[in-house]
């Protein structure tokens, strides 16, 4: 399905450059005009380098608005495609777009373009868009957008339809009119759907409910996204820490937030940017070398250690077969332990923090315990030799442990440091396991090598 | 913010039991209706068993149904309070409840037990309920609620606002309304938008837009909340392959969906199902162990192959100190490799299988020849042995081009055969990788070994 929408796009952009170089530029116009907003984005971004420039001349500041708003505002590849106009058009595109990707897109100038583009916006304008730059990003204030509805409480039912007629083609989304006091602070919303329902003669006080949930524009993003999935809420609106509606989020911000989140956890646990699977084989190449270089660095630190027990690898070769058990095990242990970190720290943990360490050594050591013990009984009857499978079972089971507080503790800790604990990726767990799994092994086995040594 | 709103949540729950427990009945039922939807659910799940057997008893179905309706309808915990109920009255919930929440809760009971609420339907509704039980779990048809708003292309903008207003607290979404041809095929769709401005009088074929975006029943969720990301809908049309419209779904049950996809995709590059971070140390313990052991297990097959290598290193034991940085390196680029793959299928691929298989062939290829000869240079310095320096390197560029491929294959190839390639759990990967690296290394070792030896 996603595929057959694919083939169409392709078609409908191959149509509409065989308009554009036959010179039927009427027809063009109502083609475009014709495809969903979507299409229109990735239609406009299709077209060949010299078509576009002859697009942008025909079209409506309205239909490239509408183009642009579709494109990923966080592309840098959607800033270039702006940049091919000049900074009036362009500057009037923008300010027919939704605030949110306006500004998304304003961000990615360098400081000079940004005043120039500026320069060419009403004055009140642009300083509204400086303050809507000025949230940082991953905030709910950075997602937000601008074009809402809002009345104060006194309208009849009647009145505030006509409000939602005449702004409906402006507004993000039109399911929701918010309700403020005489100092402009949030005190409730509407739903269209409520004001479907009843008489235009109603006051709107009578429909108007005044729990209405929001969240401040500092505000995570991860938490808003959640709030938005736990209520199937279809926008909700952004306020100052006084409750002056500053803005709303719609639901597709929500997607993409949610999209990004899961991409960036993956990401990290992989060592890899799993958001372009469209890179050649060459920037593939280029962008994972440096993680398993920097990696393989930190492997010479543990190749280094068993480099330093060389004189027991000598004295009992048999050591040598248990090294990469132990240290693939612990490290599959300390993934886990990291991955359930992230995980809590991404959709926000409902215990304590000591309850979720304590809870998280039990494990480990249950985990320990268990694969410990069956490593020794493995190890001991496949070499028949017990003090053997007792050093390798209680190296395995010290290994696991430590692996499995590390994986636990370092994201937490990253996530203290404001650091994004996803960084804290799955490969360099494992190494860094590696080096202290090789460590515990050979020492518990110097202390055993006595008992296991020519039997 | 998400911690504020758990806060008020708990509040509300003990003051709505504080109102059950001391017998204020009709001041509980106006509490519990003042409380947003979701906010219901919560409340309900989170009430004492004994008094919650009050609460089903007091509450309108209405309220029930939206309190069922905003909990996890894929939660073996939602049926089990619907249980509480007598069939009687839980089959009237389930009849108010939106279709594809009613659905999700009836697939948990057993066919006994179904069978006994179907018979407590109209036998019309209960022909409805079975056949969208049919639909295959992950696809569009499990997704979809049958409550949308559907018109013939006859009627006049004011006619479909009437209908509109009667149906707005009823259907799902009201964001769309569908129009049918005369055989009930999907033909287009007005959006509300646009019927609320335009003039009562104008025939809604002129407001239709004929290009509306379906999907089939049996289309995958994942291809279906990609198209829904894309084009920022809250809502999409399912139809049956003659185009029959089915059902609508809402982006709600999108947002879920692709929070799972990401979950599920976590979990499997972790082994570890991430989605129970709630677990107590025990439960967390006994889920993780099953893993562990069984990657000891495959574990173990590497440790035999070292051990056939005894002789080798017995030789040489500098050999040993080379083996976790081998296997650890080609084990972190085959999870690079893998979670791309991973990736590439979960988010539907633009390249050919050929192309894409042989970019990441190439990709393996440099990767391998970088990181081999990195190594060399390292051992080289290190140990003031080229031969020994161009063993390692040789070994560690082959076992990173096998691990990358293995890590792009193997998920393509489970992709292939119908199962889910997030099952190819990264872990996997890497404990599979430790083997054949193994066996690359010794090998590699066995020709080059007359040469370092004794150096």
């Amino acid at each position: 399905m996603a595929e057959e929408q694919n083939q169409q796009l392709e078609v409908a952009i191959q149509h509409l450059s065989d308009l554009l170089h036959s010179g039927q530029d009427e027809t063009f116009k109502d083609s475009f005009e014709a495809l969903h907003e979507y299409e229109m984005g990735q239609a406009y971004a299709g077209l060949p380098d010299h078509l576009r420039s002859v697009a942008w001349r025909l079209l409506d500041i309205e239909l490239l608005a509408m183009a642009f708003d579709n494109l990923d505002s966080n592309d840098d590849e959607t800033i270039a495609l702006l940049l091919e106009m000049p900074p009036q058009k362009a500057v009037q595109v923008l300010r027919s777009m939704y605030a949110d990707n306006e500004v998304d897109l304003l961000q990615q100038l360098s400081s000079r373009q940004l005043a120039t583009y500026l320069s060419l916006m009403p004055k009140k304008e642009a300083e509204g868009v400086r303050n809507l730059i000025d949230y940082e990003e991953q905030t709910a204030g950075s997602l937000m957008s601008t074009e809402y509805m809002a009345v104060e409480e006194e309208l009849l039912v009647g009145d505030v339809m006509q409000l939602v007629k005449r702004h409906a083609n402006e507004a993000e989304s039109i399911s929701y009119v918010y309700v403020l006091d005489n100092q402009a602070r949030l005190v409730g919303v509407i739903s269209l759907r409520d004001l479907l329902t009843h008489p235009d003669k109603l006051r709107v006080s009578e429909i108007t409910n005044p729990r209405v949930i929001s969240v401040k524009a500092g505000d995570d993003q991860e938490d808003v996204a959640q709030i938005v999935a736990d209520y199937n809420f279809v926008s909700i609106p952004v306020t100052d820490d006084d409750e002056h509606l500053l803005g709303v989020i719609t639901v597709d911000d929500i997607l993409d937030v949610i999209g990004e989140e899961a991409v960036e956890d993956y990401s990290g646990l992989a060592a890899v940017n799993v958001s372009q699977v469209d890179d050649s084989f060459w920037q593939s190449a280029i962008k994972r070398i440096p993680w398993l270089v920097a990696l393989l660095i930190l492997g010479m630190s543990t190749a280094t250690l068993i480099n330093h027990f060389d004189g027991l690898v000598q004295k009992a070769s048999i050591l040598a077969v248990f090294i990469s058990l132990i240290t693939g095990t612990a490290g599959n242990a300390g993934t886990q332990a990291l991955a359930l970190a992230v995980r809590r720290i991404a959709i926000g943990n409902t215990k304590t923090p000591v309850k979720t360490f304590l809870s998280e050594m039990l494990t480990g050591v249950v985990v320990g315990v268990v694969t410990g013990l069956a490593v020794f009984l493995i190890v001991t009857f496949w070499k028949h030799n017990m003090e053997l499978g007792l050093a390798v079972g209680l190296a395995m089971m010290i290994a696991i442990m430590v692996a499995n507080l590390a994986g636990y503790l370092i994201p937490v800790a990253m996530d203290r440091l404001g650091l994004d604990p996803a960084v804290a990726s799955g490969p360099f767990i494992t190494t860094l396991s590696d080096l202290t799994s090789v460590l515990i092994y050979f020492s518990v086995a110097q202390l055993f090598i006595s008992h296991f040594i020519g039997k």
